[in-house]
């Protein structure tokens, strides 16, 4: 079986979101895994010295605009959350808390759950009681990743996920590598697909 | 007949330069005609704050993939200048120059001869006389070319132009404007279409 591609992505970027709702589908149909990696941007734009979207004169108000219009665009369902942006360390270590409680594929079960409750339930997905009541409805142990969340380990290990991907290069989110080449933002997935299709882009 | 689309870009910016490829085709296919904006990212950036791309820590390098892989999506003729990137001031005053002496139509071929030169050819576009050959090569006065691009009047027009976009929202290139409502970027081309063939998005 060919190499999983990453898929790196901060839970409060609205284009990762959307980038999780057809990652899995589009790798799935060239035969290939997808390993989602939670990173922090605060921690990647400290170090490029990169402004959040948002905050940029002009191009603060368009990003709003712009992350509904591809919403409807692509047919994603979306609601822009009454806080944003929130601080996303606490659902990123809830993530990292159920890969090593329960394994991969329930923590991007998780994941998918963190997104929606943000970007469609209108959640404060930064508030750790939500965290662990999204955890308790796919039978987790919500009491569990409260005490996960605070662990110096899994504090530790995210702050490592994130180093590690920025030493690949990782800026921005939502983020994909395939075969050692490097993808930014969801509207390169096109050019994600034909590489996986065609080997080359 | 419905209003003309806006199409602003800066000669500098590859991705401008792929949208000037197919901008005019797809406004055609609805019924519309395109004005073209020759506008400097240089003074948007100052206002904005913002850094040019190729400048950013670790986004720097990605684009310089980013934006031939891009070509070679599209399918678009593309060769990285040696010089890059490069003062565009000449380039947009030639384009307004051309304008006022020739008419619209004139100026666009200008234009596009200009981005060929610059990202196809691998020509400076900074150099007067490079404009000058290739405005003589559509026919027009290499000289009064030279004598325009320095003359007060189009020096204003260019910075009126600039300021006229940004308080239009303008802050990157390429950036199109539908009835009002704005799309920065060659990646949002397809979302264009959509409002101009369903009059929503």
């Amino acid at each position: 079986m060919p190499n999983a591609i990453d898929f790196y992505f901060d839970f409060g970027s609205p284009y990762g979101y959307f980038a999780s709702t057809v990652i899995d589908d589009l790798a799935a149909r060239h035969g290939r895994g997808v390993d989602w990696h939670p990173v922090l941007l605060d921690t990647v734009f400290k170090t490029t010295g990169a402004t959040p979207l948002p905050l940029i004169p002009l191009k603060g108000a368009y990003s709003v605009r712009d992350v509904e219009r591809t919403a409807r665009f692509h047919k994603i369902a979306f609601r822009k959350p009454d806080n944003f942006p929130v601080p996303t360390q606490n659902a990123a270590r809830a993530m990292l808390w159920a890969q090593s409680a329960k394994g991969d594929e329930m923590s991007v079960r998780l994941a998918r759950a963190i997104f929606q409750a943000a970007f469609v339930d209108n959640r404060n997905i930064s508030d750790t009681a939500v965290l662990a009541e999204l955890a308790s409805g796919l039978g987790l142990d919500g009491a569990a990743l409260l005490d996960g969340v605070q662990s110096a380990a899994i504090k530790e290990q995210l702050r490592a996920e994130t180093d590690l991907a920025m030493a690949k290069g990782v800026f921005g989110s939502p983020f994909v590598i395939v075969d050692g080449e490097p993808f930014w933002g969801f509207d390169r997935l096109d050019q994600v697909e034909a590489l996986l299709r065609d080997g080359r882009v």
